[in-house]
């Protein structure tokens, strides 16, 4: 077995030449003297077809009876053949069995979730779960060139921080050497510290939300970018999420519309993701939940329901802006207009998907951050640094966070989010 | 001030324009009836020369004694002039006061490191500290591209793990819900699930490691990429990371030329990077020890100062294979023509920086992993899934850790790298 390996993915440059897939069993069909064995490698199926004669007796048989997911090495000359899944075939004349599998508890049939999800590190071998990951990849990639193109510089924050930033209910504790520490549920505080120091930035790393929602929208470990940028405004950053979420759909189409098609996903809505986005602030927010007589109390912050019944009404991200300033965090800047409204946006993802951004004008008057710390009884001397920021060149300036697996989700049209992170967290659920 | 708000590192496509920059005061030179105000943006520095009668006396007289870091808007007509600083100058005609700055903690002269770290949040505005955020971005910016363009998948591993991957004595516990978990030191078991999955994975993202040490060399936090391939062996990580490491160094030297010149790094030592790298077993690597009469000891790991005096020595990073196995992970394949011999490699930078590299081959085989669980003293029950990988489809493969942190200061010169991460965590650092 000389042939050069290459990936399924790359058969396309190999026609007529003979190579070798390195990969699993995904089905075998026997036709007495002819096989064909389905082998993937991770970056696509091959049929391969293997006739009696091609290789030894004893090969041959042992093919027959392989379970789904035994690796084996296949060497063949590669055919276009329309007729096959994919567009090439192989006709093989080598097959070395690297190890027979046991029999695989994944079938090709329909699984319960909880049954795949305690098996998540066989699942990921699946085509369906195979397509998201690489949509998920594809919008991280996405992420990282709309802000590297623009000028902004990665700046991560740390995961292990010593306050709170979101309020502490929802914290999770880390044993800190003889001291106590959070992982952090935002980066936002300290790319504050960045935009004074750089201008633009962003931080993306794994975000922690010690949550007891058990819902479809909900991870314990999540993935969140935060681009922050000084001198900015709310509308600043509003139009920025406008230009960033329609630029990392439209980068999803033009490079994964194959997996989009496994999924099945109608990417005609998603071809509509292109500026203006709609715009509608909390009042007129509240006003249209009433004028559809849902039970929303003014106020109080949206609920899940609430952005359900509002996304559902858009077919692009619907973005909302200015809600009370006491349902939202204590750095958002109120609005001069209206001091119990903050300079503040969600974004809904339409189709009933929900929030996917959320983002401020940050409070840049030392006085008021420190009224706002008491009001929100933050332990101050966490925050000192914090108030630095105000004391060394205070500067108007805004950002947003971006969740990626709800992102994610709603691109793939995948119902929860579990399924859009390679090892979902949630309140029960750590293993594997 | 209606002109066009330009960054400085755009000052060059401006000549002969009024435009406006949005920044801070980092130096002021007054001479009477002109002063020199030096405005940073996070992307430069620009000197802006400000004539007594260009604005109004009393915005004249409040520049002129302006704090360091204050925030400031000028407008003014761009002039090339090879004499200034960055090669433009601004001659303004308009200056807005945003914040006047109480007097900076961090003056232009040095500061003990203790100081600096406790005002890491201001600290980062330095010229310095910028350079090395630069170049950190540039290299995991590099990582992405490089295995982002070879085929590899990008595939998060998480950081709430059940059980621990390279020994228990260094893990950060988490409250979770009623239950406990582990910040993960390593996301290679998942990866290895991901190879199984998609042919070659990698993951990147933060590491956590509870080390009690408080040397140059160690961060409790720290960012680890981790490509793991599906066939593949050691020769091939080998290789790979030969090339991986070459394309990072190059692409700073291509891209942060500049950043590397305020570092005042000698960038010829750098331009040497070059395949291929030599190559070392662990067993010539201990007779070289004491050929130079360094006390190290047959079958132990290799300690700092033996590594310090390896890297010393070689003008490329240095690649040691094949450690013994009882001082490596329980998951490394022992070499077949010596069971004492693990497929390891770590790669030590030069001048004295140290491993910036640790890899192998796996074991593949079900029984002898299941063996090799028990000598470590291991929870089975914990390692389930990843027994999985052997008993559906194993086959050979192989991955590496490079630290992104390491790797930048090595690039950078830096001593101590808690100066390559935007906000350190070490033993007795968790603030700001």
């Amino acid at each position: 077995m000389d042939a050069k390996h290459v990936y399924v993915e790359d058969l396309k440059n190999h026609v007529g030449e003979t190579v070798t897939i390195k990969g699993w069993l995904y089905n075998n069909r026997s036709k007495g003297k002819i096989q064909f064995l389905q082998v993937r490698d991770g970056t696509g199926i091959v049929q391969s077809v293997l006739g009696k004669g091609a290789v030894d007796d004893a090969t041959f048989a042992a093919c027959d009876h392989l379970p789904q997911e035994s690796s084996l090495m296949v060497t063949g000359a590669v055919r276009q053949d329309a007729r096959a899944p994919g567009g090439y075939e192989l006709s093989l004349t080598a097959v070395t069995i690297v190890a027979q599998a046991q029999p695989y508890p994944i079938a090709l049939q329909e699984h319960g979730v909880a049954f795949l999800m305690e098996n998540r590190h066989l699942w990921l071998r699946s085509r369906k779960q195979h397509a998201i990951l690489r949509v998920r990849a594809e919008v991280m990639r996405a992420i990282r060139d709309f802000f590297d193109s623009r000028g902004f510089v990665a700046l991560d924050s740390p995961i292990l921080t010593p306050a709170a930033c979101e309020g502490t209910t929802t914290l999770f504790n880390v044993d800190y050497f003889e001291d106590k520490a959070f992982l952090s549920q935002s980066g936002q505080l300290y790319v504050e510290a960045g935009a004074m120091a750089f201008g633009k930035v962003y931080c993306f790393g794994p975000t922690f939300r010690a949550e007891k929602s058990k819902t479809r929208r909900h991870l314990t470990e999540f993935w969140m970018v935060e681009p922050e940028i000084a001198y900015a405004t709310l509308d600043d950053v509003m139009n920025l999420a406008e230009e960033f979420i329609t630029f990392i759909v439209q980068r999803c189409l033009e490079r994964r519309r194959e997996d989009l098609k496994v999924l099945e996903r109608n990417t005609a809505l998603l071809e509509k993701i292109r500026p203006p986005f709609p715009r509608m602030s909390y009042d007129e927010a509240a006003k249209w939940l009433h004028d559809k007589g849902l039970p929303f109390e003014d106020g109080n912050d949206l609920g899940s329901p609430d952005e359900t019944a509002l996304s559902q009404a858009h077919d692009k991200p619907l973005m909302i802006h200015r809600y009370p300033t006491k349902v939202k965090a204590f750095y958002m800047k109120p609005d001069p207009q209206r001091a119990d409204r903050a300079l503040c946006v969600d974004v809904l993802a339409p189709e009933g998907v929900g929030e996917i951004i959320g983002g401020s004008q940050r409070e840049e008057d030392l006085a008021a951050l420190e009224r706002r710390l008491e009001e929100h009884k933050l332990p101050r001397a966490a925050f000192e640094w914090y108030l630095d920021l105000r004391r060394y060149g205070a500067v108007p300036h805004a950002g947003f966070g971006l969740g990626v697996e709800r992102t994610t989700g709603w691109i793939c049209g995948t119902e929860h989010v579990r399924e859009c992170i390679p090892f979902p967290r949630m309140m029960y659920k750590i293993y594997p």
